[in-house]
């Protein structure tokens, strides 16, 4: 088995939508879904743009998809060559993990084609296609390539005012609605001379036709370069996509290429766990890790990354707590300019943070639970539509899921500590974390005869049990916020003028002296048999088992979750919440309560979300269950590779990559196996090697330094890179 | 208009269930649904006992229907002349308002069945059927006339063990399930002499069998007779029932129906409403008090009523917050020693209701939603079935309809501040008060910044909007009962000692120093334009007319509340509740903004609550908006005339009567047209008449003294009686 690459046979039209997240290009900038060039919206082409967003009347929200730069499309003598319109006699399709290259071949019978595709890590405007078509028979082949306008979208048409361009480059640009961004889409393309050529505006876009006689037996390749320029990249898209993508044509596919190939290369030397003895799991991590890196904000220092990636709309482009939860981890320990660039993206909108708690009546900073550009929250009150009446159903994710604030708090310090770098929470970090821990002071509902503090009506990471009460992780993480607040004094002991400066800036002085009174009072968890309770009343729910529950779906696609979901009023969850608590605040649990918790949880977890795995699989790892620990790593692991997951939430499309199940396959390998961890720039390690797995090696940055993590069953070493 | 009577022609199976609750007997004892005495389950036939209840397995606990003692069913030459079975010529039935009497008549063609029937309210226990066959044609006329077991229960059978006696009194007993309650029925029976007799045990239960040869022309009459005891009236209810219908028998008819008829005179003696102008509302509110003055306790001196009275097991037979703030009213105006046993039975309960505040981790009490025996809570998490999945929906009246404490507190206080009478303060009501206030201050949650109080998490009157912060009835309610307890040291400043021995007792020190603090802190509602917001957020919900919210249905009988319900997400509510706490509380809004409150909120009311046209019409007359306020008086005091009103919530059949409707239909027309206001023993009238009414003249009793309220467009009086 290559371990570095996803390659598949056949071709089924229903696939189209997994595959296209299997086989996705993307550099940070876009996202280019695995579809064929020729595609048309029914196989869902799209070229998602990060930190675009658009709304179309009262739709909800979402990323833009820019026009499709790479479209092309063969007919020989007069018949398509094109997936979706010809049966093909084979297809194959092909990902490689450590290059980032898209590999397609065809053969439709009377002709091949092949194609090689990447979303050029060297600059993340670009992205090229050589695509070469051998004929089996003589006549006459008509290649249509261009700019196409005819692409996917959930909530669009967002983009209007279409405006062509012939030339050296076609250009096809125009406006989004709400906010009428620029987006500029430019092609050029290079060929052997010869045939004849002309360009055609339509309404599907600009396209350059070009014709040829062919023989039986030869081969005619072109190679196509395009680019994409938005008005958020500077004042003239349109010029510089015109710019950029002849700047390519006139380098070439293949310098191109080169300089793509390397910029790979440099990332895989920041980050690869190569994983001995198991090549289906090294595979997985390759995708894994492939798919996380290939996402990751490395144009931008301020921003950060979508729940799905940059696969397409679903999620509605949105910033998650999967940044800092799961994404985070992998970044800080291996590229910290990146797991900065997430931070600095809430930093800069703790504007919208403030406004959303004024919205609902508090002080201080609730961040959007789906987060979009500035800050702006994406998430609806109606989250679901229901399978039955097709009526959208009140979800609280939007209002109640507030440990969203304290994770933020969270990650923040956890790159303090991890990278002893204090500059961030210098500047608007400290900020951050004071506002955050105010939204909680605000929050806190204190009983008025013996002042214990509760969080009331809030959803914790197991989203199936909305509106409870005292939900044992969001309680812990709002200690740890109040806490990180509290101990900001000591972070900046050295400069005390200027912490107290930023506290009467923030009129703090009454929240400061409410905070330690506050966090002595949390309610804390009821415990039974050493298993701590999920939220209040949690035992007293239904206790039945996970088929017990399933059995009770009258519908495949039903939403399990709230009042009316088969789940709601059982003690069956979505996903690790006691367990998520554990796996962040190791300390927090003795092992045999670890051991209970982890034994009682499990069993009734559906792993409806692909944030779950990966904590029930971290904490397996502190208490010696490996083998389950191995489970459900290759379970997160292999979720892109597979393809599986779930995709749909109701009536509504939630399929795309897994960014957190790829976030969570590093933290189980490194954080889990290897043991690793850091703190100010020190290494530790704490090795619990699964019995498959020979070696586990990898690479870490402290102090801007790169070291070798390298573990086999005989014990770990920690070497200079 | 005959306005102390209703009658329907035909007989259309359809209706049965309706015409049931419709033409009651009832007795306070038990309720006898007006259905054929011919009738198996398919025409509901019941016998529903006051304050006996059963629970089958995990179904909900209901009242136990009896069996049925006036079971008869003629056969004429071996054609059954029964209703369902062959269809009639002609029937017709009618209830007689001043008397309770029952009537039917049904021409089968070859036989007449007419018969009159009553529970008697000079004897509880008994029931009595006068029934004559005339014939038409000669040959054999079998009457079968016994204890029928063969009756209808929702979540029965709740009897078993069943053992019969013959001999001059047939008698049926058996025990309940849950609580081995014994339950005895006997009949006996009054006839000319001749023809053949016979006893038969069957499994539908005991029947004599009387055999005639009968002559066209000829008439046949038998007087049925027929007790019911429990165990829970004495020891040997089996030797009370047999003896109490063989005494009946000796009486006879007449003399019984006689002591009846007197018994109902005193009734309406103490509170029968004349109205003069209208026939079609004279005729309502005799229905509304007919139906009211049936169900209340007069056997017992602790009972209260069930939400649907006597007329079957719906509701669960338990006491709602009606009996405090519907139906009490009449009662403490007009017969106080029944409003007293609404609140023993409160008092009495108590501990239940102490027991239910530790269920959910609170102190002081937390009376049930659905009160049954002893107070045990009868409401359920999931009171609703949804019509698309056929799924039990989590509904949270019980956990979170905290207003119901502060209702008991409300109806005690009146009833001291109306009658002048304090014993039952000192009788435990005194006590209930206190605890109820405590029970707040442990669900009460400061904000731990500002120490403002919220009462977050609860459902008000209008229950399609559950789980709401700072809903305005509750907070007012609230506020109200904390009050009260405060005062309780003025009410007992002559007897400070005992007052102190009681806190002393409750350990209630610390608690009430909180009452002040707490008090003076509870959330205030906001306003605008003069509307008050009936809980936090309310006006930022959809605000669209009630026909949008109903053309969403998918099924008519679909449940509007919830998060999954048609106007759970909308402004549109289900029943009066700022305007019910502008009714409660007179003094709260001033006129002009009770005009803006009504306004506003009356276009968003469903009314889908037989409490809610009460309110708005109480409301109505008290800013002059007579009109309006007429046609709710209507709506209101027709429902048990008309039998509309809803029917099902979700899957579940909730019809039968509307005593609170009833209850409504007395406080509008003494409360609001006739302004009556009494406190102390003193008598206040402030009469607003709609134009219609010529005249309204009422008894009321103070101190025990009987007056006379007459009402003219002209003005009004305060008469001795």
């Amino acid at each position: 088995m290559d371990t570095w690459s996803l390659e598949k046979i056949g071709f089924n039209p229903k696939d189209a939508a997994l595959d296209g997240n299997r086989f996705l290009c993307a550099n940070g900038y876009l996202g280019l879904r695995g579809v064929p060039e020729e595609a048309g919206p029914s196989l869902f082409p799209a070229v998602t743009l990060a930190g675009v967003y658009d709304q179309v009347q009262d739709r909800w929200r979402e990323p833009v998809n820019a026009p499709n730069g790479l479209y092309l499309r063969l007919t020989l003598n007069g018949r398509p060559m094109a997936l979706g319109k010809t049966d093909p006699v084979c297809h194959r399709q092909k990902i490689d993990y450590r290059s980032g290259i898209f590999e397609r071949e065809t053969d439709f019978g009377p002709a091949i084609v092949r194609s090689h595709r990447f979303a050029s890590m060297a600059d993340c405007h670009l992205t090229l296609d050589r695509y070469e078509m051998r004929f089996r028979e003589d006549g006459e082949a008509v290649l249509r390539a261009g700019v196409s306008t005819d692409i996917w979208d959930i909530n669009g048409p967002h983009l209007s005012g279409f405006a062509y361009q012939g030339g050296d480059a076609l250009l096809a640009h125009a406006l989004t609605g709400e906010k009428g961004i620029r987006v500029a889409v430019a092609q050029s393309l290079r060929t052997e001379d010869g045939g004849e050529e002309s360009v055609e505006e339509t309404e599907q876009g600009v396209f350059r036709v070009l014709r040829r006689a062919v023989q039986a037996g030869s081969v005619w390749t072109v190679s196509v370069f395009s680019a994409v320029f938005t008005s958020l990249d500077g004042a003239d898209p349109e010029k510089a996509a015109v710019k950029t993508c002849l700047r390519a044509k006139e380098e070439g596919f293949s310098a191109c290429l080169r300089a793509h190939e390397e910029a790979w290369e440099n990332i895989w030397e920041s980050s690869e766990i190569v994983l001995e003895g198991d090549d289906t799991a090294a595979r997985a991590l390759h995708a894994s890790q492939y798919h996380l890196n290939a996402i990751a904000p490395r144009h931008s220092d301020r921003l950060s990354i979508p729940a799905r990636g940059l696969s397409g709309q679903t999620y509605k482009g949105a910033v998650f707590w999967d940044s800092e939860i799961f994404f985070f981890p992998m970044f800080v320990h291996t590229q910290p300019k990146i797991a900065r660039s997430l931070l600095r993206y809430r930093i800069d909108t703790l504007p919208g943070a403030i406004k959303k708690a004024e919205e609902y009546g508090y002080r201080g900073a609730f961040y959007p639970w789906e987060s979009q550009e500035g800050g702006v929250e994406g998430c609806t009150n109606f989250n679901v539509v229901d399978v039955f009446t097709h009526r959208p159903v009140r979800t609280y994710f939007r209002d109640k899921q507030i440990h969203i604030s304290a994770d933020v708090v969270y990650a923040l310090r956890s790159y303090y500590e991890i990278t002893g770098d204090r500059s961030l929470l210098e500047e608007g970090g400290a900020r951050v974390i004071l506002e955050c821990a105010r939204f909680y002071l605000s929050r806190a509902c204190a009983h008025v005869d013996d002042e214990r503090v509760d969080f009331d009506d809030v959803i914790g990471p197991d989203e199936y049990h909305e509106r409870v009460r005292n939900n044992a992780f969001t309680n812990q993480m709002i200690r740890h916020c109040l806490n990180t607040a509290l101990e900001l004094r000591e972070v900046f002991s050295d400069r005390p003028e200027r912490f107290s400066a930023l506290l009467r800036e923030l009129h703090y002085e009454k929240d400061w002296a409410l905070l330690a009174r506050v966090l002595e009072r949390i309610s804390r968890p009821r415990v039974k048999n050493g298993v701590t309770e999920q939220f209040d009343g949690y035992f007293d729910l239904e206790d039945c088992s996970l088929d017990m529950v399933r059995s009770r779906l009258r519908d495949p696609r039903e939403y399990w979750g709230g009042d009316h979901g088969v789940a709601g009023t059982t003690q069956i969850i979505k996903q690790a919440d006691v367990i998520a608590m554990a796996a962040l605040f190791p300390d927090v649990f003795p092992d045999d309560q670890l051991n209970a918790n982890w034994a009682y949880y499990e069993p009734r977890t559906e792993h409806g979300s692909s944030l779950s795995a990966c904590m029930y699989a971290l904490t397996a790892c502190r208490i010696g269950r490996l083998e389950e620990a191995w489970k459900l790593f290759l379970k997160t692991a292999e979720i892109d590779v597979s393809g599986e997951g779930k995709q749909w939430a109701g009536e509504i499309y939630i399929g795309g990559t897994h960014p957190a199940s790829n976030g969570g396959a590093w933290m189980i390998a490194a954080l889990g196996f290897a043991g690793l961890k850091m703190r100010n720039g020190r290494i530790e390690i704490n090795p619990r090697l699964p019995k498959t797995v020979k070696r586990l090696r990898f690479p870490v940055t402290a102090s801007g330094k790169r070291f070798i993590i390298d573990i086999t069953q005989a014990g770990g070493k920690i070497l200079p890179a």
